[in-house]
């Protein structure tokens, strides 16, 4: 790939630019009345100067809020509102310099503050690039559940630059392969083969950033709101998200993408559960993510709070689960509704593996 | 006009029906996983047992808040969240009862659960029925300033019953007859003329609120976000959204109507300045909204404190401030800058009458 490439969507723009000229270009099209940044504590530190001297930014506002998805919270955006007031007007625009809590956050604010004003993302993160940046899901955290309260709102655009991936722990680039992972097992048995083939070759980085964009742009351009093929998106989500919601009230927070990967383990083997295929079908697949991500932390104990977190998930209808299923690599199926116990007995599956 | 009638918008219907039947076939047809109704502590009391009697509703939770603008708060948009979580999920509906404030603020936090319940208005103030529950905005106020944070989101319909019109003081009627008069004065002489000889006909009320309805739908559904033509209905807005502020800041609330009727004189002031037209154009229209609403009361030393409302109006790009005219009758005009010395002086003009 070369170093600057677009990828038009149906709303926006998403460019591959590491030296950040689009940005610089974009911004002084738009003719703003003012411009925000909005970082963590972390990029705040690690990629706003950056930005600032690629852009040759001379009047802007920086806010920063700190990092950590337990802060993705309405009294963080209560203050970035206070902090916009006089700052921002209809016609300003805020940039979202971080990972998916930025992104998801900052276009919260952004999308509801005077009846929304424009927002941009700079995502800083891999996780971010292929999955928080893109779609137009905006979020905030609520009473202990992830995203409960949020907008369906587009970016203005994206802009990707992987020359910040160098700023992240292995963690995170871990957390983000494990959303790369679900893209594969939902696109077939050929992306899935891609994808262990090339998950630790950093050249590839940018392809692979690129395919997972192009992935995702293709299924939430055609469903914005999800109401029928983006629910695919949400495979290993229903029981991630509650991993994910469960840590985080033990304040042990995990990267998303850790408790995706748990998430997955659990939904293939719901999958196999209920679709009952003869052969041993995603054996493989459970296999490679079981060696390949650190297994989320809970006591046999614990089953039953986190099964409370997935009784109360936004998705359920009139109090059904129904979870995203794989009848086999590449046939995601959301119309199944699962028991309780079933999903205890996977929970207790995945806590022996 | 029959009992029953409707009107059909772009993105949904407007009942007129006082059995409500409409609204009972609707719930039905719905087939929502719960029904949830937002009274304030008057419609709780006065509309909530005719809405459930005459819906025959069995399965339905309520929620109230205290009436009041002061209370269309980001705190009390989080204690609703907080009670919403155990009842509502993505398949259940919102029934606003109330007025303009319950519209707006349950509105606005329907169409940020979740990412978007579906939400319904039954507007049981004149004003309400003409304005707020027409168009899809959504809004609370933040930081002592109007309608600060909200969306755009539309209503799935309207349901409007005249028959709440009973439980009304007159200050209320009265409130409502401003907006009206708004609309009048953006439609023409003729629209002016009519509203004058129909101002206190209550036998005509149906047709009155019927007509505006018309009027403001025709004007939204061209422009739903307020690009362009849209933004001729906040004539009056721009300097009564100040003085109902700075009342609301004074802790001596006045009701939204009597604010913009000042507001549209003071801007009918500012038109005469500005367009300078030869004959003694607005004298009657001024004349008219002096004689039949309250003025509002204000020191001439507080005339600075309405003036910081202005300039941090949402409205005002890169601080101008450019509120809506008019070059005559039925001739709205908001593309001409108007200086805060200007502004002050028809703020002491209103003072003065």
């Amino acid at each position: 790939m070369s170093r600057f490439a677009v990828i038009k969507g149906k709303h926006y723009r998403i460019f591959f630019d590491e030296e950040l000229k689009s940005l610089r270009r974009f911004l002084r099209r738009g003719n703003y009345s003012s411009v925000i940044i909005l970082t963590d504590s972390n990029t705040e530190r690690l990629c706003l100067p950056k930005l600032v001297e690629l852009c040759k930014l001379k009047n802007y506002h920086s806010l920063s809020i700190q990092a950590g998805e337990e802060n993705k919270t309405l009294s963080t955006a209560e203050k970035l509102w206070e902090q916009l007031l006089p700052l921002a007007d209809r016609k300003s625009v805020l940039i979202n310099l971080g990972g998916g809590m930025i992104t998801d956050i900052g276009g919260f604010a952004a999308s509801v503050f005077k009846r929304g004003i424009d927002f941009i993302h700079v995502p800083t993160t891999l996780l971010s690039m292929v999955d928080a940046s893109i779609g137009g899901k905006t979020a905030i955290d609520f009473a202990n559940h992830k995203n409960q309260l949020g907008t369906f709102a587009q970016p203005k655009a994206v802009f990707i630059s992987t020359a910040w991936l160098n700023t992240l722990p292995k963690e995170q680039l871990l957390s983000a392969q494990a959303e790369m992972a679900k893209q594969a097992l939902l696109g077939g048995l050929n992306e899935w083969q891609q994808f262990v083939l090339n998950i630790d070759k950093v050249e590839f980085i940018e392809e692979q950033i690129s395919e997972a964009v192009k992935f995702k742009l293709k299924i939430t351009d055609k469903d914005l709101y999800e109401v029928g093929q983006r629910k695919q998106l949400n495979f290993g989500h229903t029981i991630g998200h509650a991993l994910e919601s469960f840590c985080l009230l033990k304040e042990k927070p995990i990267p998303h993408g850790i408790a995706i990967a748990g998430g997955m383990i659990c939904e293939l083997y719901l999958s196999v559960k209920i679709f009952k295929p003869t052969e041993n079908i995603f054996s493989e697949q459970i296999e490679f993510l079981k060696n390949n991500f650190p297994k989320v932390d809970f006591k046999e104990k614990d089953v039953d709070d986190v099964l409370s977190f997935i009784s109360s998930d936004k998705k359920n209808i009139k109090g059904i689960i129904k979870p995203v299923l794989l009848k086999r690599m590449g046939k995601p199926y959301w119309e199944k509704e699962v028991t309780i116990d079933l999903i205890r007995e996977c929970l207790n599956y995945y806590n022996q593996l």
